[in-house]
C-alpha cells in the first residue's frame, strides 16, 4: 500500500508561536516529520512525503504547492490500489501504533485526531475523497457512507495527538521517543505542575 | 478481577464552570459515570463505585471521604488478586476501548489520560502504589519499576479522554455514544466551527 505523508513546508505551525520562535517552529515540524517516517521505515512502509515545496528528507517527495484537501484527493483519484494518509505532526506515533491503522479490513480506515480531525487514514477502492477543513471525522465518516465504504476506526492516543498547540508539548514530553521529544528537551522544555496543571515548562536559560 | 470507579460526589469538575452550571455539572459527572460503568457490564466486569459519599448508581459502592490515592491505595493494599481501577469521566469508554486495559499479561497496565494523567489501570501484585497527584502516568512507570513490576501500557484515545475542561466536551460531542452525549445534545451543545478549531457551542436558547 503506498502511504503518503502531507507536509506543509511553508507555514508551519503559527498556534505554537507562543512558545517557540518561527526557526524553532520549522525545526520542530521537522523532527515530527522525521518520527513519522521513521516509524513507517520500521514497518518497512515506504512513505511518499507530500510536501508543498522541495524538502530533503529520507523519503521520496512529491511536491504540490495546492492546500491540504485537493492535494490528497489528487493522490487518491490517481491511485491504483489501496492509500493511507498519515499526517506529519504526529510525534507519537510509534510502528505499533502505525501498525494498527493497516490492519483493520475496512474500505476506509480513519484515525481521528484530537479536536476532531483526522490524523491518519486508509482508503481501499477510488471512490472516497477528503475534506480536512473542520469537523473532518464527522465529513470523513459521512463521505465514506456516501460511497457505501465499511469503515473502521482506529482507537489510539498516539495517532490521536498531532501537535499544533503549546499544550500539546507536554504529550510530546512525556510520551514521546523520537527526535522531536529530544528537540524539545534540547531546546530546554521539561515537564512541569502549574497549579493542578501538567504543562510542558521552558527553562529561562534556554530561551 | 475486581474494578474500581473512584466517583467524586461532592466537587465535580471546577474547570467546566465556564461551560456549565453547578448543577449541569453534577449531571454531567452522572451521566459519564454511567457510561464507563454501562462500559465495564457490557464486558461482564462488576465494578464497585468508590465514591467519597453515598451515590444512586447501577453497582455497588464503597465509601471513602478521602482523596483519589489514598482511598486507591487502601484498595490496592486490602486486594488479594488484581485490581483495575477506572476513572469515571471516561465518557468515550467503550467496551472495545475498555476490553484493552485486561488485555495485557503485564503486572501493570496503564492507560495514560491525556495531560500526564492516568485515566485507568490494573495491578496485578500486591506491591503496587497509585499517587494522582500531577504528572501521574510518569509516576506510576516509576512505581512499577521500583516493585519489580512489569508495565504495559494502553494506546486508546478513548481511555486518554478524561472530561475535566471545556476543550474536552466537543470530543464527547464527536465520539461519545452514551448518556454523557446525550445530555450535552439536551441541553444545547452541538459541534461548531471557531476559526480553524473545532469546539463545543451551545445553543443560547438552552441555556
Amino acid at each position: 500500500m503506498q502511504t503518503y505523508v502531507p507536509f506543509d513546508a511553508r507555514a508551519p505551525k503559527s498556534r505554537l508561536a507562543e512558545a517557540l520562535s518561527p526557526a524553532e517552529r520549522g525545526t520542530l515540524a521537522r523532527t515530527m516529520l522525521a518520527d513519522v517516517l521513521a516509524g513507517l521505515a520500521a514497518l518497512d512502509r515506504e512513505p511518499t512525503v507530500l510536501a508543498t515545496d522541495a524538502v530533503d528528507v529520507d523519503a521520496s517527495v512529491r511536491v504540490d504547492d495546492r492546500p491540504l484537501t485537493p492535494a490528497v484527493n489528487d493522490v487518491l483519484a490517481e491511485a491504483d490500489g489501496p492509500v493511507a494518509v498519515v499526517m506529519a505532526d504526529l510525534p507519537l506515533a510509534t510502528p505499533a501504533a502505525l501498525e494498527r491503522l493497516y490492519a483493520p479490513d475496512a474500505d476506509v480506515v480513519l484515525a481521528p485526531g484530537r479536536g476532531g480531525g483526522t490524523n491518519a487514514l486508509v482508503a481501499r477502492g477510488p471512490a472516497f475523497r477528503v475534506d480536512y477543513h473542520g469537523a473532518s471525522i464527522r465529513d470523513h465518516r459521512a463521505a465514506a457512507q456516501a460511497v457505501d465504504a465499511t469503515v473502521a476506526e482506529v482507537d489510539s492516543a498516539r495517532l490521536a495527538t498531532d501537535v499544533d498547540a503549546p499544550a500539546d508539548l507536554v504529550e510530546v514530553l512525556l510520551h514521546g521517543r523520537g527526535e522531536a521529544a529530544d528537540y524539545l528537551r534540547e531546546i530546554g522544555f521539561s515537564v512541569a505542575l502549574t497549579g493542578d496543571r501538567v504543562t510542558a515548562a521552558r527553562d529561562n536559560e534556554s530561551t
